[in-house]
């Protein structure tokens, strides 16, 4: 069986830059997990004693505080700074924008839409920058109930899919008269997406690998998936299936933008020693 | 055979309102057509003395001026008014909102996308407020070719197909970071066009009755012509041909923005009488 890596795969200019903090900085907490990865905030943890906190309400006693890729919410900022605690802002500069643009066009009197997952960290931290009225929603359907006003700006999950992004502004440019369109979708997200749809093309088999709580990751299984039905989702090495390489001719690997090029090492080996 | 009209057509608020105007001043010019249809421009000018230029050049000599409803250049406006000629402005208000927009956002430091036909003198008109580059794009593929920046608005051409539209706005989104979509559209378009998708369902043969220079009426036969093979165009009676309606059960007919209710009763009154 052939093992063939996606044209992009893997690190983000986000993520690179926020393990870069962290591992200068040490000796400090983040607020929830700085990356969807679960083995790379271990080895931090590890060897870096950086450690995660898993809300806000941890944050008594600690003296450096690392703000997450996904950014975090304004009043859980806020909160840090009445505690005098060094912040030190690992927030994803592609993660800011839309942030910034929510409080711009908040200002401005637009009401804001922001096309997303409401329970991820991203979005909840970008919802924060928006005054009322803002709106996250997922699907079409979900427009038809919002109490939106003539001018409506709307802003994008960072690792969403542009084709489902498209769905969100049709419809609301049917019904408004100005809708402000913020492409807020990061560029390594395409570029990952792009790689791994014309390698599942391919191969009969795809592995994708990334967090199983990383909104890029998934969505990465599901373009797999689309053109590639046997496509798995693996954290480590370890979940691997000799199974799953049965008869198989190619193996695309891909993965997601939290993931570091040592796991994927690890399971390209694993990989490379099953006999099919 | 019987006949139905649809259950919106013909005459919107921006012509209602420029007949009104032409018909109270009277002894006027318009530089071009006032609306695109033929046999109410004949009817203002036998019965109020409202003629018709077909351009700019042909103003020597003439003391009053009216804007036709799909406005005129900026530039052509300013030679009115350096002639001291009374300008009488029945532009719509619908179509001097995107000029209102283009001028605007090109101060505000956007690239103009103008969805229409270059050729028509609306587009020519909001064209004309905009700074370059401004660029007039009917299809997607068309987009390809321009240099936009980062920031682009968008507007459409009054009488468009929002399907057609969202098209635009699609691909613009998909490139650029921001797109500020104007949807330029007007309602009466939307309704009437509707309207006739409806009728057109039930219909065996569609009669649209409006101007051949007319957009809105060419959107409307195009969607008749969807759902009913047997649809036709005609600016009056006279252009009826009883062969058309041999065998049919329903005649459905509609009518463009410019047409006048005089008009669509004496079409009525020519099918009516034909024997199927």
């Amino acid at each position: 069986m052939k093992i063939k890596l996606a044209s992009k795969y893997g690190f983000c200019f986000g993520v690179k830059r926020a393990i870069k903090i962290a591992e200068s900085e040490k000796n400090a907490s983040t607020i929830g997990p700085l990356i969807h990865n679960n083995e790379e905030i271990e080895r931090l943890r590890k060897h870096f004693n950086v450690d995660t906190l898993s809300s806000i309400s941890e944050i008594d006693g600690i003296k450096k505080a690392i703000i997450r890729t996904h950014g975090i919410p304004k009043e859980d900022l806020a909160t840090l700074k009445t505690k005098g605690i060094d912040i030190i802002d690992a927030t994803c500069p592609f993660v800011t924008k839309p942030q910034k643009i929510c409080e711009k066009m908040s200002q401005e009197g637009y009401d804001i839409v922001i096309f997303g997952d409401k329970n991820h960290p991203e979005v909840k931290g970008v919802k924060s920058y928006a005054k009322e009225p803002v709106y996250v929603v997922l699907h079409v359907e979900e427009l038809e109930k919002l109490r939106l006003g003539k001018k409506v700006a709307v802003v994008s999950q960072t690792t969403r899919k542009v084709e489902e992004f498209m769905k969100i502004v049709s419809a609301l440019v049917a019904r408004h008269k100005e809708v402000r369109v913020f492409n807020t979708i990061c560029n390594a997200t395409f570029e990952n997406q792009d790689a791994t749809r014309a390698l599942s093309k391919e191969a009969d088999v795809m592995v994708v690998i990334g967090g199983k709580n990383s909104s890029n990751t998934k969505q990465l299984l599901n373009i797999a998936k689309e053109f590639c039905e046997d496509s798995y989702l693996i954290e480590s090495e370890r979940e691997l299936d000799n199974k799953w390489f049965i008869g198989k001719k190619l193996c695309g690997i891909s993965a997601g933008a939290s993931t570091p090029d040592w796991i994927i090492n690890k399971v390209i080996e694993k990989i490379s020693k099953i006999k099919v």
